[in-house]
């Protein structure tokens, strides 16, 4: 078994091997600026982890990886586009750096080239299942995306919609890596649907977690600012689970506060906090943060390999969820 | 053998009986607008009639005609954003009925949902040539656009690479759609390559024949405004010919010409079209249009099929290329 370090290490070996840079270079330059950006590559390591739990010879799994996170990050080209954003992991996001049309038409062929890596695959009767696969979690990422977009003019998001609305955007490429990665393998079709339940959990307590430490959160060690949510009126687990659980003043208050844009930002930020505190609202998403957590955990634990082999799995799911205060 | 019409009409069924409205309805709303909004439908016709060369009931190569309408709408909505252009047949684009958000996010779902069409192929074996056929045009088309965009700015545009940017922005798209028809109805690879060759020099011929129609045609006729190119400074096939063919003061006036934004549009028409006029570009735009016309015609009699079953094709490379002045 390779360790996450390892698996990193292997999957950056090969993209660098397989720059993007032809001609036109108006069109691919930018395909490698943003590949190069760096970041975790947290969906290609759960397609190698995934192969790697069957198969101790990676390499076969690489170009899935590839593909894998082509296709994230022609969501962040274009979502960085739709949302204006100028910043992607401190440097200029592709739409600032060169232009919107270039960061459509290059988001473009990345979509494209995710299926142009999926094809390399080795074993051609694999492919229709891979591709499939791999459609499916495109399709639902777009469709979390456009859910994200439609609940920033909502007043009526419920606790469940949210939470269909991340497990789409976020959760699903992760079942989606892992499934692939295990597909592959010819792995049993119980072990793929646990490997793709541990992915959505794993996914979905992932995000609360990022909603839990956006407010709650250690201004040092989180990389973003504390309160970010909170000044762009973002409607988190957090807002939804008082507006659910408060009485009728704190839910006004939270409501009236969370369409402003006050001059003083601190002010809000500890304004919604004491809100949330009074309301337990922190313990109540560490709650369901765990059950989700747990549920991962369940679903690893029912994967039909040596326990041993499951450790890197563990170390992973410990990284990503862990409290970070 | 269906005829052309037969074969629009059993598409449009075809069509309408696979809707993509569903939840979200921002999100897909737009794509059965675009998807509606009609069109010769060239380019699915051009994948069931090749698959109906070698197979009498042409069901099994619907889906296939589907994603490829699906992914010219794509290309149509991406590329609408990218040229500001307000109108598409007439009705308003994606992105100026909506948003330039939806016109990004729509036309990525149905980037992704042509390959969700092509997964619907119920013979599992060919799937994986298909889906490379399909993602090596969708890169072409991708490529093609990035040089029409960058030849807009370049003052160093050859013919060949006019010609090599048509070929990819419209031709190779037609060679997919004949490709993956004759591929599904597993012809033989000659035959492949030889109606892939068609559909190319048709593509060409009938680009080059756009390029003469917008300058040269008949302004009752030619359903857009006549004269247009010039007007937009496009370094079309007769822009570029004559830079090659002219004296030295043609070409300077051409250059000047071609770089004016004048009130007086009528007169720049005119003043351009005299220089063609002088330097007969006409012809010499013909006689290479007549070349490809011919070289697909070659490429047709060389199919290996009972020649009345290619009396459709020649009816439809009739109807593309006829002049229309």
């Amino acid at each position: 078994m390779y360790s996450v370090a390892q698996l990193k290490e292997v999957f950056l070996d090969y993209l660098q091997q397989n720059p993007f840079t032809q001609a036109p270079i108006k069109l691919f330059e930018p395909v490698d600026y943003i590949m190069q950006l760096g970041g975790k590559r947290l969906r290609p390591i759960l397609v190698l982890m995934a192969y790697n739990l069957y198969e101790t010879n990676i390499k076969a799994a690489l170009p899935i990886a590839q593909a894998v996170e082509i296709f994230h990050n022609f969501s962040l080209v274009h979502d960085d586009i739709m949302d204006e954003a100028p910043l992607r992991r401190g440097k200029p996001t592709v739409h600032y750096k060169y232009d919107t049309n270039t960061g459509i038409l290059s988001g473009d062929v990345m979509l494209i080239y995710a299926y142009h890596y999926l094809l390399k695959v080795e074993d051609k009767t694999i492919i229709p299942e891979i591709v499939k696969t791999f459609t499916e979690v495109a399709e639902a990422v777009c469709i979390g995306q456009q859910y994200d977009m439609d609940f920033e003019t909502s007043n009526e998001v419920t606790i469940p919609a949210y939470l269909m609305m991340i497990e789409h955007k976020t959760a699903l490429l992760l079942v989606g890596a892992l499934k692939m990665g295990a597909i592959l393998a010819k792995a049993s079709e119980e072990d793929i649907v646990h490997l793709g339940e541990f992915g959505r959990n794993v996914g979905i307590a992932f995000q609360l977690q990022d909603d839990i430490l956006d407010t709650f959160g250690d201004p040092a060690k989180f990389g973003k600012r504390v309160g970010g949510d909170i000044l762009q009126n973002k409607k988190t687990f957090l807002v939804l689970k008082t507006l659910e659980v408060a009485n009728e003043i704190d839910k006004k208050q939270l409501e009236i506060l969370m369409s402003s844009y006050p001059s003083d930002e601190e002010k809000k930020i500890k304004e919604v906090r004491t809100i949330f505190q009074k309301n337990n609202i922190q313990n109540l998403a560490d709650q369901i943060k765990n059950e989700y957590q747990d549920k991962a955990m369940y679903h690893l634990g029912k994967i039909a390999v040596v326990d041993s082999k499951k450790e890197e799995f563990r170390a992973l799911a410990t990284l990503l969820l862990k409290r970070n205060e």
